[in-house]
C-alpha cells in the first residue's frame, strides 16, 4: 500500500495551501485508491495557519475573547496541538486587518490581543508556542502584545500605557521587571516569510503601512516611531534587531516576538515540518508532492518546495513539484532532493485567464502525473 | 538497455518533427545515455517529408530534372526507402509554391514534373510510392502529372494538351489507353492531412487558391473549372472522386492521384507507420514519445499521438504525449494508449511569446518526464 505525502505552498494569488491539498488529494485518490494520504496544507503565517496545523497534526481550537486591534472586544481563538504542549496562534486573528474594519488606521491599530492569546496558551500550560505572521492591521512593533504579557511602557509622566504605532515616540522607559513569567519556560517560533528589516526604506511602515491605511505623511511618522522603539530597545533591554531580517513583519510584531518572547523567526515551512516531526512522517513513504505557486531561481529562502525536498533526499524519497510558472535556471534545485517539476499551465494564455481555471489544471496536473507513475506501481 | 521511440508530429508554427526529434534525443540522452533511440519524425506531406522518410528508415535521394511549376527545367529529387521498392515523393518538389517564383499564378501552373518524378520510380523498379500532398502552387487537379504518366487530354480539335488550373475546360476528351503500364502494378499511397472536397465552398479552389495568388475572379473560374474536370472524370472513366476527403489537397492532386494512379489517400502517421514496419520496431520498446502542437478533442482521424497509441496499446507500450497546449475534455484518449500528456508550457504567456522560447520548453518538458521515468529505470 502506498504512503503519499502532500503538502504545498499557497499559490499566492490563487489557491490556498489547504485547497491544493483537496485538489491533489481527490485526484491522487483516483489512480491509487488504496493509498495512505497524508495531507501537509504548508501555513504561512497569516490567516488559515491554525487550521494549516490543525489539520495536518490534529488538535483542538480554543476560543477566547481579547482585546481586538482597535480596543474593542472581539472572540479570537488559538489551536493546541494533538501534544496538548504545543500552542499555534495567527496574529491575524487578534490584529488582522478585517478586524479594523472600516477604520483602517495602523497609528491607533494594538496587538495586545495577540499577547492576550499567547498569554492564554501559557497558562493554559503550554510549552511551545508557535506564532504566525501575516494580514496584520498594525504598525506597534509588538508593544501591545508585550503590554498583555506584563512588559510595561511608561510615557514621561510615568504612567503606564499601551503604545500603538503612533504612541511609540511616548514611550520613555521600557519595564520586564513584571513580564509574564511563563515566557522564558515557553519556546517561541515565529512563522514569517519576508526578510523586512523594522524600519527604513524596506522597513514595516514603508512597506505595508500604506495597504494599511496609511498616508504617506503617515507612513514617515511611523517609520519614525520604529526607528525610536528600536533606539528603546537597544538601551533598555540591550538588544538591536531591528535589521534581522523579518523584524519588520506584521507592523515590527517580528521585531518584538524577538525581543520579548526570545523568539526565533523562521520559515514556515520549517516551522511546521519540525511541529509534524516530518522526519518521522517520511518513513515508508512512497513520494511526496509539493507545490508553489511559482518557481524561479530568487532567493531560496523558506521556500516550501525546498524545505521538503531537503529532508525528504537523505532518505531517497521522490519529491515531484507543481507550480504555476517554472523560470529559467532552476536547475540547480534538481541537486537539493527535487525530482521533477511540472507546471500547470496546459496552453499559451496569459494569467489573468489561466487563473480562473487554476484549480481544474492543477488537478489535471497531478492527474498526469499519477498516470505516470502508477505504470510503475 | 532501454530502447526508446520518438516520434512526434510537427508543432504547427513553431517547430517541424524533425527539430523536435532532435530536442527530444538530446533530452533523453542526457538521462538514458545507453539507450536505442529510434526517431521518427512524422511527415505532414509538405516539404520535409522525403527527409522524413529517409531519416527514420535509411535509403537514398534521387536526383533528377523534371519540368517545374511553370514548364520551366528544374531539379528535383525524390527518395528510395533502404527496401529499394519504396519511392517516397513530395509534391513540393516539383510543383511547390517557391518553385513558382514570383509568377504566383494557379492557372497556369502544373503538376506535370510530379508526374515526372512517379514515372522515374517506377521505371527504377518501385513497387510502392508514397505521394505528400501540401506547399503546392497548382490547380489543375494533377492533370499535369496524369499526363506525364501516359494521359491524354483532348481538346475540341482533337489535339492533346497539358491542361493547367486554367484550361481544364478545355479538355473534351481524356483517354487512358497510353497510360503507363507500371501504374497498375504498382500501390500508390498518398500522404493528405486535409478533408477538402474537389471543388465547391470548401474544394481545392475556394480553400486553398487566393494564397497561390489567385484574385476572387479567378477563384472562381478555377472553382468551376475542377467541376467541369469532376465530370469528365465521371463521364471518361466512370469515377466519382470528388467529394471524397482530400480530393481537394494540393490543387486537386489528390482527386488525380485517385482517379490516375488507383491512390489511396491516407493520413501521413499511418502512412509512416506502416512504411516503417512500426508493429515491428516496438519489439522490446520501453516507451514512446511523442506529440503534436495542440491535443484537442476535435476530429481524431490522422492524429499522429493516436495512431501511434493504437499501435501502442495491445502491446502495453507506454506511450507520453508532449504537447503544446492541451484542450479540455481530451480525457477519452486516455482509453486508447495514451499514457500521459504535458504541456510544454511553464508559464503563464501568451502564444506570441510562448513560441519564442517552444525549443527550450520543449527539451525541459522532455527533461521532467525522464526525471520521472528515471527514477523506475
Amino acid at each position: 500500500m502506498k504512503k503519499i505525502i502532500l503538502a504545498p505552498d499557497s499559490f499566492k494569488g490563487t489557491m490556498s495551501s489547504q485547497k491544493i491539498c483537496e485538489i491533489m488529494e481527490k485526484v491522487v485518490k483516483l489512480h491509487f485508491n488504496n493509498a495512505t494520504i497524508l495531507k501537509i496544507p504548508v501555513a504561512d503565517g497569516g490567516e488559515g495557519t491554525v487550521d494549516c496545523f490543525l489539520n495536518a497534526s490534529g488538535g483542538k481550537i480554543i476560543e477566547i475573547p481579547v482585546k481586538g486591534p482597535i480596543f474593542n472586544s472581539i472572540h479570537s481563538f488559538y489551536g493546541i496541538l494533538a501534544d496538548g504542549k504545543t500552542a499555534v496562534i495567527e496574529m491575524a486573528a487578534a490584529a488582522g486587518l478585517p478586524l479594523a474594519g472600516h477604520e483602517m488606521d495602523p497609528a491607533i491599530t494594538t496587538t495586545y490581543g495577540v499577547g492576550q492569546l499567547i498569554k492564554h496558551a501559557i497558562d493554559t500550560g503550554c510549552k511551545k508556542i508557535i506564532l504566525g505572521l501575516g494580514g496584520s492591521c498594525t504598525n506597534d512593533g509588538g508593544a501591545g502584545m508585550a503590554a498583555a504579557l506584563g512588559i510595561r511602557f511608561l510615557d514621561q509622566y510615568g504612567r503606564e500605557f499601551i503604545p500603538t504605532g503612533g504612541t511609540l515616540n511616548e514611550i520613555t522607559r521600557i519595564d520586564i521587571s513584571q513580564k509574564h513569567k511563563g515566557i522564558d519556560h515557553c519556546v517561541f517560533e515565529v512563522i514569517c516569510d519576508v526578510n523586512n528589516p523594522l524600519f527604513g526604506k524596506d522597513g514595516a511602515a514603508y512597506v505595508f503601512a500604506p495597504q494599511k491605511g496609511a498616508n504617506p505623511d503617515m507612513v514617515h511618522v511611523l517609520d519614525k516611531n520604529l526607528m525610536y522603539f528600536s533606539e528603546l530597545l537597544i538601551r533598555d533591554m540591550g538588544l538591536d534587531i531591528s535589521m534581522v531580517p523579518g523584524a519588520g513583519a506584521a507592523g515590527g510584531l517580528g521585531a518584538g516576538a524577538m525581543a520579548f518572547l526570545g523568539a526565533e523567526l523562521k520559515p514556515g515551512i520549517e516551522i511546521i515540518l519540525n511541529a509534524l516531526d516530518f522526519d518521522t512522517l517520511l518513513n515508508k513513504t512512497d513520494f511526496i508532492i509539493t507545490g508553489e505557486g511559482r518557481i524561479d531561481n530568487q532567493s531560496l529562502r523558506g521556500k516550501v518546495i525546498l524545505g521538503i525536498a531537503r529532508r525528504a533526499k537523505p532518505k531517497k524519497i521522490p519529491v515531484f513539484a507543481i507550480a504555476g510558472d517554472i523560470d529559467e535556471g532552476i536547475e540547480d534545485i534538481y541537486q537539493q532532493g527535487i525530482t521533477a517539476i511540472l507546471s500547470t499551465n496546459r496552453a499559451a494564455i496569459p494569467f489573468h485567464e489561466s487563473r480562473k481555471r487554476c484549480e481544474n489544471d492543477l488537478a489535471l496536473t497531478v492527474d498526469t502525473l499519477m498516470r505516470i507513475l502508477k505504470l510503475y506501481r
